[in-house]
């Protein structure tokens, strides 16, 4: 049996809806990488495999906020954050505040497994990446026409339209393979219209971003102050490996109790020890797709 | 009924021990440290105000690895992270790799309370500093003759005899007030000879610093790569809060069994919602100091 879900940002839908060819557009994204993930769990490989593949064309999309189309900074340009982590050995690397990295969840998976080190920041990260022969690239590519009509509009204190419908997106992944492995990835340009320096819960194990074999693996997207203060990721784990509540319960609680009570919003999309997966969100809506050996395959905003 | 404990690093003692005249000035170290906090606290400030100021007193004392007299990176440099967090309300603020800021424990304690982030990095976390108005130095200010006889011995690959007795040493300090509030604050300059951008668990909130009222509130110092992934600090407040054990098994269930299971060592130093304080280390020592309102003190290396 193996599983995986995949989300692409959570938060408010424009007033007046999404288009329904932007929303096709959204669906097309979402399933294409759901397919990469997938594809790996269905010949064998691990979910590390799996939930790096998966990011990795969610940073492709210009549509979802992480690599290529990642909201910008404050200053117009693009700096990202992104962490995977494998539950089978409880490894992880992150890298934070990157401007150069074309793949930042490939930067990540590096630094957990050449480097002694999880979290790599800034300059440093990138002399990393270089001596990795990690593909570096213009901050250029990042910024798409519609990330700075957005932050334009966001510096107006307007709100945006036909655009990503949340300055909060993230992508994420998390699986688990036919051995029973789990693995959580998210990458991620942050907040629109953030400071420079500003790290959200992303790269931060334990709070955007946590797997552990026999509990679950976790990926959040939302106001990631929130999610760093409550330690999200672990303590949808804690709830489940030492209160023994079921994941869709844990999940349930760490978002629309203990994330509401401090007055954050998001999503969280967790994936248990038997393959059981949990979707589930405060917003309007979250980009969000799950496929599993079973059967169930589904794509919903 | 308030209490307050602190620490100075863990780690291996060299092979010849510590002089005795080396030996009193830790202990002077932590004991003008501790006397800052628990004044705070004797006076009737909050948790928050005494580890504060206690951090902050260890941030000046060359002899503790954070502010001046930090360990430094491979290019001889100083980069510093801190964090602090208030258990009454789950805020939190960290600052990482930032190379210029006199005290990081003051600047993560603005990030807290004038920003709306809980983590700033780099150039972008001094940028803030510097619209606040917090004190910047030149990077010469943190590094001594010692850090600098210590990285060219560690480059060497020879041992460090009289200098601080680990690469891995940290500062921190927790605190419960006479209100019940937790607090935890934690500041170090990283892993002697590590890589630039190289972050470790301290400025990580649940991971080096964690504090929930009615549950505990923890600082941790070690191998910070190890309680990153297991996310330490949040580990041991979910042990008490979930499992219902004492601080104490919590603590020296996270650091005996999960983080020695990972290969890693280090200290926590804790207090429970009741002011019961837990110190305890996998290394051979831990500069450590601890004091509380019914006549608890002691100094400890």
């Amino acid at each position: 049996m193996y599983a995986i879900a995949i989300h692409g940002g959570a938060g408010g839908l424009p007033a007046q809806g999404l288009s329904a060819a932007r929303q096709q557009r959204y669906r097309d994204g979402l399933a294409a990488a759901l397919e990469q993930g997938y594809q790996h769990l269905a010949h064998g490989a691990s979910s590390l495999e799996a939930v790096t593949a998966a990011v990795r064309a969610l940073e492709d999309d210009p549509l979802f906020n992480a690599g290529h189309g990642a909201a910008l900074t404050r200053d117009g340009g693009a700096e990202l954050d992104a962490a995977v982590m494998d539950g089978s050995t409880l490894r992880a690397g992150a890298v934070a505040a990157v401007r150069h990295v074309k793949h930042p969840i490939e930067l990540a998976r590096r630094v957990m497994e050449k480097s002694r080190h999880v979290l790599l920041v800034g300059s440093g990260a990138e002399e990393f990446a270089l001596e990795e022969g990690v593909e570096l690239v213009p901050n250029t590519y990042f910024r798409t026409a519609e990330r700075q009509a957005e932050l334009e509009q966001l510096r107006d204190g307007g709100t945006v339209s036909e655009l990503i419908p949340s300055p909060q997106g993230t992508v994420g992944a998390v699986a688990r393979d036919a051995a029973g492995n789990l693995a959580a990835a998210t990458s991620t340009g942050g907040m629109a219209n953030k400071r420079p320096g500003r790290v959200g819960d992303s790269p931060i194990i334990g709070a955007g971003t946590y797997a552990k074999n026999g509990v679950c693996a976790v990926s959040a997207t939302g106001h990631g102050e929130y999610f760093m203060r409550l330690v999200a990721g672990h303590h949808v784990c804690a709830l489940v490996e030492y209160r023994g509540v079921s994941l869709a319960e844990a999940v349930r609680e760490t978002l629309h109790e203990r994330l509401r009570a401090l007055g954050g919003d998001g999503g969280i999309i967790a994936v248990d020890t038997d393959g059981r997966i949990s979707l589930d969100f405060t917003t309007q809506g979250m980009f969000r797709a799950a496929r599993d050996s079973t059967g169930m395959h589904q794509i919903a905003i």
